[in-house]
This record gives C-alpha cells, sequence and structure tokens, in this order.
C-alpha cells in the first residue's frame, strides 16, 4: 500500500451502492481500498458477488467487525438505513472520517426521522454533528466535517432543481410540486415482487404517494435555504431503467420573471460547480449516466407564469456513490473532482 | 361478405394506429373490412407492412380514391393532422359516417386550431358538425355524429383523471398540474432520432415543456366540463416502452375534501362507464396494455390539502385505435362493448 | 352457469401460466371457469394477484382440496414439476380430464425422468397414459387423452423447427444444433437473483450449457418422429424481454437439398397446421407476440451445405397456456381454433 | 497542447464509433485530441451531435479535409465501408499512422473484399500494409504498422472464442456453428425501420442468415491460425439492448478431449493477455459494457462431444474503440493498457 494515498473501507459489499463506490475508489489516483465487508459473504471474493469485477477486485470480503481492527482514513457505509447508525455510534471516536450513505443522519432530529421512518433512532447524538452531504450546498462544512449523511437520490436531484429560487426566497409557497422518476437501481438489490423484471419491463407506476420518506429530507433542506419551513408535493415513479432519475419540477414564484431572468439565476448560482451543467434542451437520464452531473434546465412558462425545472443524474453516482466520493475529496482537501471526471455513458 | 355486417374502410394503414384498427376489426363480431389504403404500398398484402398478420390479413392495399367507389357504412382516418381535413371535406357527404383519429377536429375552431398546429385549415366547416369522441363524456352525442374527431392519447388520460372534478366545479383556478408520460408508439412508426432505438433505450426526458398542442385539447374540454375556461400545466415525456400512457394530475380543490369523499365523487361520475376501472391502487400502464381500460386512482393528500390522480390507458387502444371502435359502436347502436372486451396482455 | 359450456378448473393462479390460461379461458366461448386455486392465496380474489383482472375475474381463490368436490370437465394443473404428479394420481378417476403444463409426464418414463429431472416419480403409472400435448403432431391421440403432458416451452418452438426433417429420416447423426433464447418469464414468477429487473435488462447470457432438463424432451419427440435415437445439442439464453422464444436450428442433412425442395417438405408437413406460420423471412418473436401461432423460417446455405431454421413462438401461449387450450378443443372435439384467434399484438 | 502527447484526429464524429473513441481519448493520459471531423455537421459543436459531452468537448466540428493541413500523428477513421478506403489512399504518405475502423482492409484482397462486399475497391495497395488489429493475435505486427484494419465487432468475439483450438489445428472440418447476438448499436445511428424503437425493443431476430460479411472475416482469421481454409457457420441475430456481443459457438474436435484439457488449452493460450478474462461461469454481455474486456467461457459437453464457447464484449468497445486503442498503443510503444482500465458499468 502507497502509504500517502488514504486507506478506506467499504461497509456493505452485496449492493450497488458498494459495487459503485468499490468502481470509483479503484480508479481513485488518491485512494487505496483497505477493506470491504459484507456479513453475509465472509471470505468470498467481492467479484463473486459483482462478477464485472472478475480479476480486477477479487480481494475477501470481511466482516464489519475487522474494520476496528485496523487503520483507515475513511469509512463508507453502504447499508440500509436503520443499520447505520449502529455503525456511526460504534466508531465515532475511531479516527476515521465516516461517510454514511443511508438515510439515518440526513434530517434535523431524531423526532423527525422516528415520524418520517417509522423506526427508533439510537444514535441522536449523530444529528449535532453530521454534515448533509450536498457538495454544492456545503462545500465548506463537508471540508470539516468528521461525519457526513451523503443524500438521498430524489433530493440530490430534487434540491438542486430548486435551490437557486429558494436561496433567492422567491418561491410561492404550497406552490411546488416535484414529480420524479426513477430507475429501478433506486429499489436495490433485494429480489423481491418489486424488482421482478416483468413486473418492471414495459412498465410504470407512481408509488410512495403523498408519503415517502424523501419529502421531508427535501423539504428540510429547501426550508433551510429560504430560512423558513417549506412543503413540496413529491411523487415518484418507477422507471424500466437500470439508472437515472428526472425530476420534473414545478412553482410558482412571487415578482416578475422571464425566460432569460431565470437563466440568469440559475448560472450565477451554479458558477462555481463542476458537475452541475445548465442545459438548453431538455436533459435525457442517458446524457448523464454513468457520471457524476447533474444536468438541469429551467423553464419559464409565459403562458401558466410558471417555472419548470428539469433535472437529471444517475442515481447511482450523483444520487450515492459518486457524491459519497466528491465528499471524501472535500474532507480530505483533495481537488473536488479528483476521480471523478467519467463522462457518460451513451448509448 | 355478410351483407348486415358493417363495411368499414381503414385509411392510413403504415402507422400504429391503422394496424391497432386492423387487428380490433378483423375480430369485431359485427364489422368486416372492406378495404384499407395507404398510398405509398398500393397493391401490396396489409401484411407486408405488418408481418404479425402474415396469413390472416394478407389483402392488398389499395389507394384512398378507391374508397370513393365502394360503398361502406364508416371511415377510419388513420392520418396525420393536416392530411384529414381533406379526406373529411371530401367524402363528408358519401354517406359513410367518418371517424377521424387525426387532430384536425378536436378542437373548438380554425382559430385554434391555426394557433396550436401552425398550419392552415381547410375545412373549418368540419368543427360544426364534429363531435369530440370521449365516451365517458358524449356518448349521446357521438351516437348521433357522422363526423367523430377521436381523442388524443395524452387528453384521454388527462380528462378522465379531472373530469369528475371540473364537472363539479371544484377545481381551483391555476393549480392544475398534469405530468404524463409516454410510451415511443406516441411518436410514431416514422424513422427519425426520436424514434431511434439508442435514444429511448435506457432514457427518459420531458419534451413539448410548455407548448405541447395536447394541452389546449385538455383546457377546452375541461373548461366544457367547469363551464368556464381553464388552464393547466401539461408537460409530456419519452417513456423507454412501447406501450401505455401515465398520467399524473395535480389540483387544489374548493371546499372540504377527504379521501371517502374523493372516492365517491368518483365511484358515482364513472359508474356507468364499464371500461373506466376505478383502482384501490397506483395503477401500472402494463395493467392496461393491450386493453381498452383506463385504469383512474385519485388521491387526498391531507398533508399538501392536494388530490392527486393517477390514470392508466394503452396509448394506441384507448389512446387511439380502441377509442374509434368504441365511437363506431355508439354511431350504429352497437352495445358499447361490442369488440372490445380483451384483457391487457400482462406480462 | 351455462350447462353446455365445459366447465374447468385451473389449479395453480399464482405464476404467469395460471393467469393467462385464465385470460384464454375467459374468453373462450364453450368454456366455463369453475374454479382457480391458489394455496398460498385461498379467499383472496383472482384478481389480486394478477391486478390487470380488475373488474373482470374477480373470483375469490380456493384449496385445490375444493377440485374434489365440484363436477368439472377438465382440469388444468399449472404448477411446477414435481408437485403436479401428486395432483394427476389424486385426480386419475375423478372423470375430468386433466392437462398438465408441468414437465411430469412429458418424458417416456421414470427412469428418464429421474435421470434428468433429478427427483423421484412418484405417479409412474401416469407415462403410459399420458399423450404429449403438440397438436401438430399428435391431434389425434390428443383426442381420445384423459391425460395430456403439455409440452415444454423450448421442445415446442424446437421440435417444430425441426420435425419435417425427422419425420422424413434424412437428418444426420450427431449435426443437430439447437440454439434457442427466451424471454424472461420462461423463469417464472418467483422473485430471485436470477428475474431481478437488473440481471436481466440491458443483459443476455446463456444458461443450463450441455444439460438442460429439455433436451431429453426434444431428443426423445425428435428420435420418435425418425424411428431412431437421437442427440441435439441444446443451449438456452435469457432475453432481456417479457415473452417470445427464437430458435436458431442447425443441422446437415442427407441427400440433395436445397431452398426450393427445403421450402417444400416443410409446407407438405404443415398444410393443415393452421397455427405454423410458414414465413419467407426471419420471423422476430415479436410478430408472434400475444398469439398462438408458431412462425418457421427454413433456409438452405448452399455455401456450407447446412439447414439453418428460426422459429418464433410466445413461450407463455404457444408454448405454454394457448397450446393446452388447444389440447382442451381437440380432448373434446371442439373447432380447434375455438378461442385462439388472437393477433399478435405488436408493437 | 502538450508537445510530447500524441496529437490525434478522428475522421468521423457523428456515429456510435466516433463518440466512443473521443470518449476514450479525452481520458487517456498520452493523447491530445486534435481533430474531429464530421462533414455533415461543420462548425456545430460536438456536443450539439452528442449532448452527453456537453461542457467536456464542445470543440467545432471541422471538414476531414482540415486533417491535410495539420500535423497529426494518428488518424482514426470512424467512417462507413467504402468510405474509408478513398481516405487511405489519400493520407497514406501523409506520415501520420493509419487506424482504420470500417471493414475496408480487414480481408485479404481485393477479389475477396469485392465479392463479400459487392462494391469496388478503390485502394487494393493497401491489402498489402494492412495488419489486422486484433492485439491478441497480432501484436507484435500492429506495433510495426502504419494501416491497421480494425476487426469487426463480430469477428473480435467471434475469433477469441475459438483461436485457441483453431491454433492447435484440433478443430474438426465443417464442424463450426458460431451463433451470434448483438446488441442495436451494431446496426448504427442511422434512423430506419431495422433502428425503430418498436422493430426493438420486446423483440429478438435473426437476419444476415448465410451470408453476412463478418463470416468472411472470421474464416480468413481463424484459417489463418489453423495453416488451411476453413468454413464457419455464422448467424447473427439483434438483442433488445444497446451494447453487447455475445457468442455462442460449437465444434467438434480431434482428439481426446474433457473440461480440463480445454480449460488448460485455454488458460496457456490468453495467459498474458490482460484483456480476455477467462470465466468459470457463463458470462453476460452486461459483465463486460462499458469495458474493454472479452470474457470467454469454454465448455465441454461430455454427451454430445462438442466443445461450446460463450464470448461477450462490449461491441463498441472491443469490438471498434477500445481496441482501436489498443492499437494505437502498440503502435506507439505505449503500455497496452494506457487508457483502457476502464471497469464494466454495471448494472
Amino acid at each position: 500500500m502507497n502509504p500517502e494515498k488514504l486507506k478506506v473501507a467499504i461497509v456493505g459489499a452485496s449492493g450497488f451502492t458498494g459495487s459503485e463506490l468499490a468502481r470509483l475508489l479503484i480508479s481513485h489516483p488518491e485512494v487505496t481500498i483497505s477493506m470491504i465487508t459484507s456479513e453475509s459473504h465472509v471470505g468470498k471474493p467481492f467479484s463473486d458477488l459483482h462478477p464485472q469485477f472478475y480479476s480486477r477486485l477479487d480481494i475477501p470480503l470481511e466482516s464489519a467487525d475487522q474494520v476496528e481492527k485496523v487503520d483507515v482514513d475513511v469509512i463508507f457505509l453502504a447499508l440500509p438505513h436503520g443499520v447505520s447508525m449502529d455503525f456511526v455510534a460504534r466508531w465515532k471516536d475511531k479516527g476515521a472520517k465516516i461517510i454514511d450513505l443511508s438515510g439515518d443522519f440526513r434530517l434535523s432530529s431524531k423526532e423527525v426521522y422516528e415520524e418520517w421512518y417509522g423506526k427508533k433512532h439510537t444514535y441522536p447524538d449523530g444529528f449535532k454533528t453530521s454534515v448533509y452531504g450536498l457538495p454544492e450546498l456545503f462545500s465548506k462544512q463537508i471540508g470539516d466535517a468528521d461525519l457526513v449523511a451523503n443524500p438521498g437520490c430524489y433530493p440530490t436531484a430534487s434540491i438542486l432543481s430548486l435551490a437557486p429560487l429558494y436561496a433567492l426566497g422567491i418561491i410561492e409557497a404550497d406552490s411546488v410540486v416535484i414529480d420524479a422518476k426513477s430507475g429501478l437501481t433506486g429499489a436495490g438489490i433485494k429480489a423481491n415482487a418489486t424488482t421482478h423484471f416483468s413486473n418492471v419491463n414495459e412498465n410504470f407506476k407512481a408509488y410512495g404517494i403523498a408519503g415517502h420518506r424523501h419529502t421531508i429530507e427535501i423539504e428540510e433542506q429547501l426550508g433551510g435555504l429560504a430560512g423558513s419551513a417549506t412543503t413540496v408535493q413529491f411523487t415518484p415513479h418507477l422507471l424500466p431503467v437500470d439508472r437515472g432519475i428526472l425530476a420534473t419540477s414545478y412553482a410558482k414564484v412571487k415578482g416578475e420573471m422571464n425566460q432569460e431572468k431565470l437563466t440568469k439565476i440559475y448560472h450565477e448560482f451554479y458558477q462555481d460547480k463542476p458537475f452541475v451543467r445548465l442545459r438548453n434542451q431538455a436533459p435525457g437520464i442517458k446524457d448523464v449516466r454513468g457520471s457524476h452531473f447533474c444536468d438541469v434546465f429551467p423553464v419559464w412558462d409565459t403562458r401558466t407564469s410558471r417555472v419548470i425545472v428539469l433535472s437529471a443524474i444517475d442515481n447511482l453516482l450523483k444520487g450515492a456513490a459518486s457524491q459519497a466520493v466528491h465528499n471524501m475529496n472535500l474532507m480530505f482537501d483533495l481537488p473536488e473532482d479528483t476521480g471523478l471526471n467519467q463522462l457518460p455513458l451513451k448509448p
């Protein structure tokens, strides 16, 4: 191992997020993967779970207990919500920075968490120190953090769609509708009726109507930008594709607006953000597949006096794994795009 | 030919709509297909264009000119907008009823048409007699009509989503957002960049933002139900599937509302409509694929005080061909479900 | 219930085959569905399992035990292999004809079954009376049978591809390769890694190489036609589609051959078989989707002196449910195409 | 521009191959893209044609005439066959090495070319100097070449499947069947009936039966390895996916064989080839998507005494663009894996 490289542990290897983290980190010039864990596959090569890594990443999977015994600089938790919190509590004083990709520390408090996730939070102190890991909004705080709560996939696309308007405080109360569509990997690697090919292929439907957990994450962040609580109508749908989120957001704004002014607001807000691409046509999810980009396209509809914003991300990357690597770069003072310049794989 | 059966001509055989009309009509117990036309394929067997019909519908294609020379009871125009109008003008006194599947006679006037379609209307008199062919709203008028304008696919799903609320006059002005998603067949059989497999597969994007022609069709019909003009925000998206439309509609309503009341409103409105199925869970487009059903699921969101309605149709059937057959049944006093009881093909 | 209609029971409602049987039988003019069973869902409406049937087939599911108590003319067993055999043994003297869609009675003997299926056969007497239900080869025997073993999906496509040549005894020993590709529904409705969307979508691979159970079924039937044992190389692959099998078969033949002669052999063999369509171009699986057709296209390659035959079926229909209905028609002296004239759903 | 980097021109930017070359070369550490040409889009930014490159590769497209005027080290011709040959003739003395991705110089002679491609070859001298650019077989010759004919996609997968056996001379004459399946991008970016979404999606069929041009390319290369002419039966099929080729190859071999011996033959043959991965299970095309790998899995079927080899590549990469970059690396004495270590994008 190169002693100058960051030593990382990936906890939770069996899912898509763990696999994508491994793919990015194995090519990251400043990183050495020290350990990958999976409780149910201890001893198996990583490539047994994810055959695409065959001959390139065959290291044996270990138990999370082993993380205690090694010296690592950063731990990525690619675990389900409700599981991560215990590991954060356990390793908080280990001297490693932690990037949690679950929903356990994204919200403002134990109370809000328990209301929306319907389960008890066992480490509420984590809310005091965790930083919401959306680099376009909080790069400075992330740089100083020891615990980063990596954002949800839908919230990433949704917040980046409307942040410039909320930051100006010009969104009309009660006017926001976010109609979002995600590829199937958002539903996870677990085999069940939802993920059965024949229920997804050639199909399309809404789910989590009027109650999806990402709603509160979006509301807290957008409300925070505006300086006052906000309510959004958020409806997710399941697309018959592997990857990608497209969010179509609708809002009424206060005061005069036109296309030129709208475009200018977005350009100013994102001028130093290398991974937000302001487009001048409707982005497709394939324009960003396999990349860390968030493509955003704001439209002013003169006829209805409404703003419509389209935004596209790869849910496994900007919506999860590459965002986590971006956060790592910020936490360790690396150039923020280190290891993240993959161009989209299209077609 | 059975002299008691309806003799039909299908004008325009090369597209998906013409092919679906043929598929339905060949199995319709009260119909004989007298003629199918296609200017660019005269003389070829119909099954050359659509090989799935091989050995079952091999009749030679004819020129539309031949329609003049035969006695038919009903003419289906499966033609692009801008082309249909001339045929309607030409055949209006032929003694056959006409069902036009294009957009040429769906709107209220020449002026509105020319504004939204950007081309001159050559037969404005047609607007005086044409009936908007949505059987759930206008079955009586359709029964008396000689010219039916078969509704657009998006309008069918959108109007049926919100009609019960508009009919009660309880929709709040300026609150309606319709976020709609369609399978690729909505883009037609023509080969171009939009329909190239690699631009559709694993992709998803919005189009026609803030200006799609179906917007005005929806607004006119819903406004008509309410008795006053209405504006809707309509955004279509392209799904990587062959068939199906899912419309997700959002609206604020006046007065008190709750789930029970909402459900009751919909049940009463659609109680005698055999092809609208009020669901108690979110419908997928595959639940209606290959059928004449429109599945509707209205939800009341207490938290946001907003109505969300999901509706699903097969864009080629309830959104085009089977709706046309339904109209034919009404026009000739047949039981309205004659030849239309196909169950969805799923998976 | 119409006393003159056939009363049928469908045993095993949760899978794709049970659902397709229900779809076909509900529209069959000579059938009344008396009962549908599912041990794990007793009491639930059938449409709870298969929402596409909502409002059209909501009858409560029953336990298979109830089949004992009712008078039915025909029982369809839509069960896994290894399960069907017990029900056949139990109901063999009930006075109902049985059509078994599993693999339990397709082979020649208990010994062959146990070798290839790796499990004990509990009702070997069934092999004495069961008839292999491929109507194109055995319509007369099926007409007289009380127990029909409905063929496997791959065997249906494979046998129909090569039967005309085997029947003439002109296939060269050891020359046959059948490279077959099936849609995912062939893997069943059970959720597991194989059927997870992300393992199927945009993917393609072979499975069961050199040992798939359908190999022996194909070999027994083709060998039977030739009058001597035969060996075939059979390799199945998994397509990222819902439905359809395409079999590409390769064979060397004895004696002179050319395209004209080859075409003639196939036309003569299938001249009275309404559901085998001899095509003059390569069939796609979508040309037969949703129909009972088997499209066959035999090609002579002068350069290599080899016959190549393409054949396409819908694995859930001609490969399962509609073939079972076809067998029922033959068993009850109905016109063989009764209830089976659905045209392919394309696109 | 870094004066020490290789200056490259990509001629033909509008297709998938040009776009993939750009994607790989922009990240290649030893390369500077000097110029990209497209006759029909001169002056437009490259990212106008391929929006996924927006903000990362916006350089204006130029005319191929401009290639004359600049100093480049290597020219990639991403052009259709029949077009490339003229550019090769024109630029042969320019002092740049040429990698031609078309089929114009892959075969042994003008005569063979004209027979299989059905068009006149205008620069037959090219056959004398061109080297077939399959690095696993000809790395030394490629290293010395000025003109490399980049292999076809099917031939790459097919030749690598059987090369170890042909090289030993143990293939039985007339026994080889290669049943190959390709994603749609193999059909190119041109919009036509073949590439229309609705003809590809949920569909699958064979094409080019008994006469595809890649047949002779495979035969010449495999025959060359064996030292005597060979005939193969090659049948391509079209998969409803964007990328990937799976070739299923069947062969009889001379002498004794078993699985252990077969595996050993392949391991020895490919021991120093970093991009051929010998798998111990059937590879899926998604295991290699987005990568330069060719996954190979040889199986011995004791029952039929036949070898079955599965091989999977990404047709746009190992089957085109990354193979071209691999060839460039060899031609300029760079480590052969420079810029080619992308891991597969899965799911």
